[in-house]
């Protein structure tokens, strides 16, 4: 939004009442450029106001503007003049009606699983990989049809919110000591991350689950297409290979093998993470040159001048027993990833403590962030 | 215990107040041989009742016999009539006064880190090496003397209640596959190891704390030396090397390279770990091989009918997700690990999720077990 | 069971996957008289071994005997042999099925809230009213037909979980001290009052929520049942009325009114009540009098040395911070109920803190008592 | 600070490092008229940086301006320039450090109990009593002396955090419905009402403690003073009696019978109150007239334009399952007081559930918004 900054864009919410819904709800009512015309829920919640349906669950009210706004259909009809889509969508629906909105010709930025491994989609965490953006206008002209062109539209998506963090600092040490060979990760994932009402008081007070449905998968895989290239002629994204991709059309350099366990543990909101990580490089940088450099790590997003974009992309901590879930995930308004106790490893390399937002980078913030950068590219 | 089943052995404890001190009440309250007839605490407290000063926390109420009893200061001549000395004294005090009566010729079962890595008392976690207790009659040789004559009296510590889960399910691998090379484990540790009044409600509800002072390097320490072998001779035990020991004189073979995180969470009771090993010898066992092996690992303890020994001193969870401290802890009355999530490893070997009920198999009922053992053995 | 304590009677359980459920087969596991020969569940469960379908959440594993049970259709003819059915059915289903299995002239003991203001159905805590058993009688000659004749079956209840603590400290008041006229009582109900999975965890996790749906209404109705006296010809409950009662026929004397809030905290098991009472009578006992009344309260279930019965109904704690949920809900297996800091109130006449564990003596275990009491009165 | 709203006035912080002190840093960083230039902790912390010292338990990070403000010891003539000074001491040192700084001619508002009693200080809630300010004159004029001449120094106190909620409702009651003459209360307190490190984990995760040592007497003592009424000649206030004050030189009109249990439960932040009241005018309002009065509550705070003062003193909630801590406690940043649940009472008259941000309101806000008046009133 370099150029233009005062420029005014019409935005609607997809999936406004359930919890990604509700963020970017708070999210938007204090943006400078995105301004909320549109919301959508399920049919039974049309035409009424959104204070009288929604379910609110966040610690601050209900933006005072948003209270009264009828609730739509979920239907690209009612979303005239909106400029961006953002969807909170759960990812049973998310398919059928994101694609509903592309065909339509709006740009969607999504935040379901449904199309992040879909070689047309980028898969973007804005403060990671926002060159892949540049695939959209060929994903515009492959879905273009004389019945139905597609000019503007599009689906973008972000990555899953326990990929995020992890992705985000391997990006800063490759940008500066080169490939990384192995990560092996455990998490320890907010209830927040499951939805709502997601999972049970009983099964989490005073408790560990140490599985997550189709969790570790997810981050496995989303990590080798976020770190991956965006192809020379911008129609593709190579990806990182590790065993899961076999079948993957991909080149077999720097490949990055990610082992993941992960856990839900009794934290409202905030995913921690214990990495450790090898470099494919000798000598290993010293702990000094890797704060240093992830200390000073910029992106796009910060070029840009993207609101939405945290002043400090990978805050390093100092306290040793920083960072925490409770005290150090609203920091930066969520818009940061948190590192801390950066270490030699007896076994990699170096391991380290990541905490990211779920409920913000980790989910709506990026969803805008992405929004931001794709509209300061030109690309809306 | 085999030969002589009924022999009524009378026992006192120190430290009868603490967290550790309250368990081992509960335990002897129900045990077949072990009659308590002394407890010991600070001063202050001494020729008070038990009930009368003890901030009783445990579920179940202060055994019947013992509410009573009238409680010594912590000095060899009150225990007169002791066979064995079960000690749950802090840190702080527990060297002078275990030394104290050693040299009284009292056999003393320690919990705390004072002798841990004294080179002439064993380290034993009874489901792995209760074989190290053959040292004691050496350490009584080096430190009997004329005016304090050392024919019972010795000191047998057991491990940090972290590293207990760890070496048990490493033992039963070496066991049968040959030598572990890495480690790289990541805690989630109840707030109950950290004692009384111990973690403030305000540092863990709703959070992590992603460090534990001191507790990495015991972990990595430890299992070096449980898993070491007792010299032929009977007088040393030989440490597993790592970095940490680099100024030991031990053998270069069989290193073990461990890499540990230790984090609190808010859990009451059980300790759960995410740990990947990787074999030495390839190719590697099958999971189902590894399975096998973990079932029927059995030890001395069982062998010997000692009465604490859990009847599977490693349990398998199928169940994807477990085990998980709340549903699992109690399970065997907390006297065995269990484990769950076998799995290849994507970095190292193979990975897994194990639970140890830091205030039973991790604390008091391993220092009931090694006295078990220790009478079995012909020591006492 | 007094006469022919040897007696062995076979015993069905329905809705055995849920919660309560599972609670009357640990309890069943370890009785000397009831014996387990049929397990019911849903359609969808049936002819498949219990252990194959159920979601077991409690902290022992199943019994051993009931694993390879195989569950039953909640179906009358597929529990022939059972001389008593004990039913942990969701109130969605619960009027429709226990209704059936009367109609075949089978004892049903209900956990569910369907038929407690049936005029025909015993509301029993087997604590405070035992003698309302012998309204069966009458219950049976008012549904026997010449098609269906009823000669062993009836349905009896028991109390909503929050709603047995109370009773049970005013039946023991007012049996030496004379009627109560007014009760204040705030509650603090465990998650696993609300069932699995019930309460979300984002929800409860570092909150309270200050409403229980129906809750506050079932107390002040249901103590009026409970404590009101069987006419003489058995044929009827007199309730002790207040306002919700007017249009019931029932006497003005001994009116109580009952003022109750009901609240969720983030706690297990164990429901504590704050409360205030006043008496009809003056002057009003002293708190000596009262402690001494309490702890020597003695019932039927006593007397008639049932098998489940807590050695003492009433526990008067005298540490100024107790009964707590975690400390005390399991003393005696949680079958009676713990009360702490009786002193004066300075609005009523006294208050005090009452714990009852929701899921013992609140739920299975009165269901088992209730048995218990039938048999030992020759009623089965 | 109406006539003179850009006056900017120098303040000091006592007792700093706390975690009340901590809450002033916060609000201080962003107040228009009130400086912090001087900050005190104790003698050892003195001569550093506040953020090399502090043991920071916000989520927001240290104030970037006083993060390397240099800690004083809290000695009168460290803070030379300080118009007004904040209290943030624990009880066992304020007393003797208040009294210091008040003879040094320091107007000083306090947090802790030492002078809540005492007849020459007003104990001050924004919300409810701001008139007690003007007893100011008289106290300085009962403590000055030749040889300390006392022209601007005072101590000013404010309430316990669960006696703060009650108040304001009592007196928005009382200002349009006359004299409160009965009140029960039950609080479910939070963990940070207890200070730092304050309660233990292990007592409070999974559990409910009914009792807080002296808080019901506080709560009961306090209530008497804060709503009674400040004499004519403005040197007295009078208590309204209860049987508390027996000795106590009050009218015995107007007493209010105050009854009160509290209770710690496992939440952070919000004081939790289950009230009920008796009238002593008949008949009694109806509960749209309560809610009514209540949601157009205003005070001084308001009427003088104190930065600090809620919009809403009182925000009554509909939704019948509010307010609740964590979702509520934040709302008007903590300033203002909610209420909900607002129904009939079957034994006193009606009966409610407040929620009261401990930390703000409760604690640091109250000081603050103190002070704010008595500039506004012309009295500093």
């Amino acid at each position: 939004m370099t150029t233009d900054s005062k420029r005014i864009i019409n935005v609607g919410v997809l999936g406004a009442t359930g919890t990604v819904g509700q963020r970017f709800l708070i999210l938007l009512s204090n943006h400078p450029n995105f301004k909320l015309i549109k919301i959508g829920a399920s049919k039974r919640s049309s035409n009424q106001t959104y204070q009288s349906i929604v379910k609110w669950k966040q610690t601050v009210p209900i933006p005072q503007d948003f209270q009264d706004l009828v609730v739509s259909e979920c239907d690209p009809k009612e979303f005239d003049g909106c400029e961006i889509i953002f969807s909170g969508l759960d990812s049973d629906v998310s398919e059928e009606i994101e694609t509903k909105f592309r065909l339509k010709d709006f740009p969607v930025f999504s935040n379901s699983k449904s199309f992040r491994r879909d070689g047309l989609c980028p898969l973007v965490v804005p403060l990671v990989n926002p060159d892949h953006l540049h695939q959209i206008p060929y994903q515009r002209s492959q879905l273009t049809s004389p019945s139905y062109p597609i000019t503007k539209g599009f689906i973008v998506t972000n990555a899953n919110c326990s990929t995020t963090g992890l992705v985000v600092v391997l990006k800063a040490l490759e940008s500066s000591f080169g490939p990384i060979e192995k990560v092996r990760m455990t998490t320890f994932q907010a209830i927040s991350g499951g939805g709502y009402p997601g999972v049970s008081s009983l099964d989490i007070l005073d408790n560990v689950i140490p599985y997550i449905e189709g969790e570790e998968e997810k981050i496995q895989w989303e990590t080798q297409k976020i770190l991956g290239n965006l192809s020379t002629d911008q129609t593709e994204i190579i990806l990182r290979s590790n065993e899961l991709q076999t079948s993957c059309n991909h080149t077999k350099t720097n490949r990055i093998d990610i082992s993941v366990t992960t856990t839900r543990v009794p934290v409202l909101d905030g995913h921690l993470s214990d990495v450790s990580v090898s470099f494919k490089n000798k000598p290993i940088p010293s702990i000094d040159e890797i704060q240093q450099v992830l200390k000073s790590y910029r992106t796009d997003a910060n070029s840009l001048q993207c609101f939405s974009a945290p002043q400090f992309p990978i805050f390093v901590h100092h306290q040793i027993d920083r960072p925490q879930p409770r005290l150090d995930r609203y920091f930066q308004n969520g818009s940061g990833i948190n590192i801390g106790r950066i270490r030699k490893c007896e076994v990699l390399d170096i391991k380290f403590i990541i905490l990211t937002n779920n409920v913000s980078i980790g989910a709506a913030t990026s969803s805008i962030m992405n929004a931001e950068l794709t509209v300061a590219k030109g690309l809306i």
